[in-house]
């Protein structure tokens, strides 16, 4: 059944946005009487689409469910990327449970973004792993925070990592046999060509720990959805 | 440094494809005496590059590097899928170590292939892996095989799994504890909207045991990496 989001509800009915409305009219070419699920505050409502011709009303008839993944917090801070790059890291880390972006401003960044484009670009980036979270059926959307400077990176709670080139001895293997009841984990993953050492430095007084990700090269956007996968294989419920 | 794959050696010179030379030329625009990478037989070489203007030559100077990354096999066994995320799982899935991708004919399969196609689109597919294997500086590159039916996957040796949305019992992370010792595994993943019971038990007939890969929901080209990123955290050599 088709998801949808919803950030309002007024007695039985559950607001959609105008994106959403296109797509169940022109898209989806729905009827009246057709159930849709949308979620609303973490939980999933069975629903009842009436009045389309006119203004869609959507009628919860229903508590659908409330799915309960890990309670893991994962948090990325990734560096602008190219476009295509970037789309895919918000996507696919949606689809893998991600609770939190934040883009930061790399020195190897070679996207640099002005401070008037940020409201723009979040807008459309959330647009993305909102579409993601319907379509993985999570019940509540990654949050994306503003770029940040490293500077910025200070008062993060929880297990610190950034992933580091250099770092022969640490790694998330070892990382995760140590962190078993980890409840939060901040994961700085570098542009290509790296973080320059500066970086890596700044990032271990603010706590973050370099570890290696071991002896394959892959390219940047690979690392979130590798290292996603491994924290979805450790802390899932199996 | 710049890699290339070559399959020809003559005395202390390796052979390029003409792709590979335009690259040289045009797009990296080198010049004598630079030097590249050149893979030949699972052996990195230092090479040099002469006579550039004319006709050009690639000569070894010395054995760079033998990688010896975990000796497991994986074989990833496709639906065939639209272009788009076809093309993202072979270049990720190089990146992640697979060593040999089939391709097979799933009934809810959207892109039918006719059997004259097969050539051109191996030569295509192969093309990518063949790039991403340069990128990602492997010493070999993943083996495309023509499209099978799910018939044809008899007579295939190691540890066998389907990807399944039925099991609830056997999941991946049982998979991995009962196989530590396994040295070549096999996977089945299905097309957009699942294997068909019919398929999933004909599959399950010929030794595929099915597994669960846990309770996110992810697009059909999330499921290679999501895998072979837990392959490698599992038998990688920490």
């Amino acid at each position: 059944m088709q998801r949808y989001f919803s950030k309002e509800k007024i007695d039985n009915k559950l607001i959609l946005n105008n994106d959403d409305l296109y797509h169940i009219k022109k898209v989806m070419r729905m009827k009246d009487n057709d159930s849709i699920i949308v979620v609303h505050e973490k939980t999933a409502y069975l629903c009842c689409i009436e009045n389309v011709k006119d203004n869609i009303e959507i009628v919860i008839k229903e508590e659908y469910e409330k799915i309960n993944y890990n309670s893991l917090e994962i948090v990325l801070i990734i560096p602008l990327l190219k476009e295509q790059k970037l789309d895919l890291i918000l996507q696919k880390s949606t689809e893998l449970g991600v609770t939190k972006i934040i883009p930061f401003l790399a020195e190897r960044s070679i996207i640099k973004l002005k401070k008037e484009e940020y409201d723009k670009k979040i807008d459309r980036w959330t647009k993305i792993v909102k579409e993601a979270s319907e379509q993985s059926h999570r019940i509540d959307i990654p949050l994306i925070e503003k770029p940040k400077n490293i500077e910025d990176l200070i008062d993060i709670e929880g297990l610190k990592i950034v992933c580091s080139t250099k770092e022969k001895e640490k790694n998330i293997r070892l990382l995760m046999k140590n962190n078993k009841s980890c409840d939060r984990i901040n994961i700085v993953i570098g542009p290509e060509g790296g973080l320059t050492d500066k970086e890596e430095e700044k990032l271990n007084k603010l706590g973050f720990e370099s570890i290696s990700l071991g002896t394959r090269i892959m390219r940047v956007e690979t690392v979130p959805l590798f290292i996603l996968s491994i924290l979805n294989y450790e802390f899932m419920e199996w």
